[in-house]
């Protein structure tokens, strides 16, 4: 289901991506090598495919698509930090920080970033300059210290503080939630939607981002390193509180399965034509890696 | 000259910096502590005066103003991380990872970042969606890795290659220069200039920036650390190559003030109007601190 919009955005982002003759090219290499190698292009797809509800054309969901990968990529690379996480393994190679190190790393964190806004703001990505406008104004703000910058905050201090099922809940909202919402957002941003579609598109996203969190909490129980191409089991020894240990196995599971139903019957308004995000929606929460 | 300006901008950095009432507050705080913590505005400066030139409204300026200050406080963050610099002195106090930590300095820097965007896709900072858009893709490139983040990767590697002085002209034009650029030319941004002016700001700002970033070499070495705010003599002792290092110091300050009078040409097509820009020209090279 994911791999057309991947082939496509993969292409997008080769090309997007920076190159240098000097020797700045090291920070051009990693930005390649962290956004280049791998991974669903999960965000990717739901902004294509949310754009495909207001028949954009597929170029200009396909840059927005890339700015909102560029981001997910620079906080990855930024949260593998030995700072942070302290991961070596991400997508199945070596993080960033380990392949070149931690300033080149998050020098291409902070270019990736700046990138992203450089993409959303160029005429290439829709001819009027309010759409352009509004997607800067709404990654900007999913992406700060109120979305998911704020959550990366509560994550780390959340081996030390008590949280519980509403604190996990807000602090997943912000750290993926939100750039998932955005990620749909923008397919209304871009079809210049009208208002009870770009919210109806919030709730679905909501509800999707929050199922996929769970799901990616069990996994994290359940599976494999080599499956999952990133350490597994991290958050259990660090006697950290997620939805699975708080919940437990089986009621995380049912809550994810309610989740992705309550996702989908946001999408109501928009009949068959959702059937694509309907089915995001089930594959989110019986996908294995 | 440039505390009228100072002093407006401090009150709008204030008000657009985030608060939260959650344990994420940390990086707010942060965010706040490196943001609010004395520093010259220089850069918000420049965007107001050269603002001043087209007849802008000081509101739209000032937050443009804020943007630019806001990426400039995110670049000094992260520049003093342990992994970069590894400098614990910045404006007079601890810097922001020796105050609170490595891993919320590295998000503080994330989220003024995207709050540089954030203000100026706002509808607040300019009517005109076109200029909003044109500001976020002048800034977005200005810093990225063809810019600021590419500057500070060539500077990570000079003390390790041989630097000459065409080698440390572009790290400078990219690390300091490109912010300064882009400071004045939003002026002519925000006052929809006409090709001509917006060309000479750019030209006016290339010179300014090299001319300080000379005298930023100069007051290294001849300075103290505690006029200075920051620690001194660092470039000098790491054997670095510095505009002074290759040049000597007389031919530095002689270079210095070529590029301010240089500098001060470009203003010519602006008459009467651009003094106080001519006059920043001179308070660069002959600042103390």
């Amino acid at each position: 289901m994911l791999t057309e919009t991947a082939d496509a955005v993969n292409g997008l982002l080769d090309r997007l991506l920076p190159t240098s003759e000097g020797p700045d090219a090291r920070v051009c290499e990693a930005m390649r090598y962290a956004a280049l190698g791998g991974g669903k292009r999960f965000r990717p797809f739901l902004v294509v495919t949310s754009a495909e509800l207001f028949d954009v054309p597929q170029p200009y969901a396909l840059r927005v698509a890339a700015a909102v990968e560029f981001v997910h990529c620079y906080s990855l690379i930024h949260d593998d930090l030995p700072a942070m996480d302290d991961d070596e393994l991400r997508r199945g190679q070596s993080t960033c920080h380990v392949q070149y190190d931690d300033a080149t790393a998050i020098l291409a964190g902070d270019a990736l970033q700046a990138l992203a806004f450089e993409v959303l703001a160029d005429s290439e990505t829709h001819p009027t300059a309010r759409v352009r406008s509004e997607l800067v104004r709404s990654l900007a703000q999913a992406v700060g210290a109120g979305g998911m910058v704020g959550g990366q905050m509560l994550d780390l201090l959340a081996e030390s503080i008590a949280m519980d099922i509403g604190a996990i809940t807000r602090l997943q909202q912000m750290k993926t939630g939100a750039l998932i919402a955005v990620a749909c957002e923008s397919g209304a941003i871009l079809g210049e939607a009208r208002e009870a579609e770009r919210h109806a598109l919030h709730a679905y996203a909501h509800d999707l981002g929050l199922a996929f969190q769970i799901q990616d909490d069990l996994l994290d129980i359940e599976g494999d390193s080599e499956t999952a191409g990133k350490a597994v089991q991290k958050d259990e020894n660090a006697g950290k509180a997620t939805f699975v240990s708080i919940l437990g196995v089986e009621r995380a599971r049912e809550q994810a399965k309610i989740l992705a139903d309550q996702a989908i019957a946001h999408l109501d308004l928009f009949g068959k034509k959702a059937e694509l995000l309907a089915r995001a929606a089930r594959f989110v929460v019986t996908r294995r890696h």
